[in-house]
């Protein structure tokens, strides 16, 4: 059995990596991030040249891209990418099959997260479950009856933009009030600096010598694992945020469990136990009901790379 | 090829239907709903023996009911019936079958109507949509890569109950502004009144002889469709908040249609074109990808009879 290549795309760098034939991760490769698709597709064919050596390879590449990833591999809106302007998606496949000269499978890159997690990682063996990536903004996607979700185009799982306060803080999309407004990496950054202000986190403030610019998850997490109070109760507020959202998601899909990664996976110890209780809280009817159990991501960043390498796997896709 | 026999557990009536090999209606019966289980069941032996004219049949029964079923026919939650007490579920099925002495298959009454409408009715020949019922509350079902989800337990489509806003209306779920308090048809009769009080709805007070309590969504609907722009107000009111839901089950099911069911799916004519502007609005990267046609349902009352009957269909489940 061969190895398998796969590139996850991120905001800020770019990931490659090879599994073996035992899907263990033999090598990786990194750059930064391009912010144009041609000058992306050179970056994406750095990455497999490093991981290949150079050696005349044909294998087919597996890539993910954050945004909307169509079943054809067209590339309908692009967070990170400069806007191309009009409105036609882009042959991204297509494009990135011509540069590497062989067979370019595309998805979303929290899609392949999905794959990877639920093959390899904190899904395994579940028939349904919903992961959620919470990283600057949220991403996701669906394990249903057995099988990865795609939707009508490949467009399910872009949970960060469902409405949960038409009152919230504008969001990148153009609305307000989206859920990665308030459940986000980014938006706990934003909690803690509100509840600073306000004078709630004076321990965290003293720990960062007072800069308020300072003050970010991390702090948090850290005076949270310390036994601050105040930052105890920023992330109960964040962790119920999350809670909304997740019980929206039960009644939506009526997972068995939940995996949650992007970068506050790590911050399991702190968060588990508001966020559930906070689900069961919103959840409809749960105390009726088999409530979701509520799992981090295994895999850490390589999630990503590792599920679009999995793309490529013999038997996979078409 | 058999008839087949499927009853319809309404909020206040039980309706039964038999449908002919070609699915079309052969005849229909209805009883009051009982609010105890064990008088339900009563109730629905009761219609069945009035579709089979009393004749020995054996044939299997298809059960539609409202609330939580589980894929095992267990109900976990049933909002029609009074609350019994305890958190166990009711072995619904085999209870049924007892007493029906045959096989019962039971699910929730708005994946009932799901499989009716993608078998028979707006949603024929696509592999991807969402039902969404605006009854008295919101419930609805989703069929994904040409199957009727139903998730780990079988509760998948508990739309209603997705927070919107919170600070909204309370719900009879126990939490405040799930998505039903704003969008169902209650919602709308809410609506209705508040813009009376309001003063913005006098045409419409006035054909009701000034009876604020008359102000429901039917009256409505009806000045709307003479022009009345207080009345047209009030309906792009409620589209809005039906967009903000379909927006987000967009954003999470990518689905290639909505098919819009319940009390509400007659007003298609005065609610379409501002659903479809709202949804537009809410949607994630709306100008950028294609957006889910919304069509309403083609069945009418009779869908979750018929989907109840089709759950019998030979080869349909075991």
């Amino acid at each position: 059995m061969p190895t398998l290549i796969g590139v996850d795309v991120g905001g800020t760098k770019c990931l490659g990596v090879v599994l073996s034939a035992d899907h263990e991760v033999q090598a990786t490769a990194r750059r930064p991030t391009a912010t144009s698709f041609d000058d992306l597709s050179d970056t994406v064919a750095a990455v497999v040249e490093e991981l290949e050596g150079g050696a005349a390879e044909q294998s087919p590449i597996g890539v993910g891209l954050p945004g909307l990833v169509d079943r054809d591999g067209r590339l309908h809106a692009a967070p990170h990418l400069d806007d191309p302007g009009g409105h036609e998606p882009i042959a991204a496949a297509a494009a990135l099959s011509d540069r590497l000269n062989r067979r370019v499978l595309l998805d979303n890159d929290a899609t392949c997260a999905t794959l990877a997690e639920w093959q390899l990682g904190a899904g395994r063996g579940l028939n349904n479950f919903v992961l959620v990536t919470l990283g600057t903004g949220i991403g996701g996607g669906v394990v249903s009856d057995g099988a990865v979700m795609r939707g009508e185009h490949g467009f399910v799982g872009e949970f960060g933009h469902m409405l949960v306060d038409p009152d919230g803080p504008a969001c990148s999309c153009g609305n307000r009030g989206c859920w990665e407004t308030f459940a986000s990496g980014r938006a706990l950054g934003d909690l803690a600096r509100a509840a600073a202000e306000r004078g709630g986190l004076d321990g965290v403030l003293a720990a960062v010598g007072g800069d308020l610019d300072r003050v970010g998850g991390e702090q948090l997490e850290d005076a949270a694992r310390r036994g601050d109070a105040g930052a105890a109760a920023v992330l109960d507020e964040f962790a119920h945020w999350i809670g909304v959202g997740l019980a929206a998601l039960t009644n939506a899909f009526d997972p068995a469990a939940f995996v949650l990664g992007g970068g506050l996976a790590g911050t399991a110890d702190v968060l588990a136990g508001p966020l559930e209780r906070w689900l069961r809280e919103f959840l409809y009817s749960s105390r009726r009901r088999p409530v979701p159990e509520v799992r981090f991501a295994a895999l850490g960043p390589m999630a990503g790379a590792m599920g679009a390498a999995l793309l490529t796997a013999p038997g996979r896709r078409s």
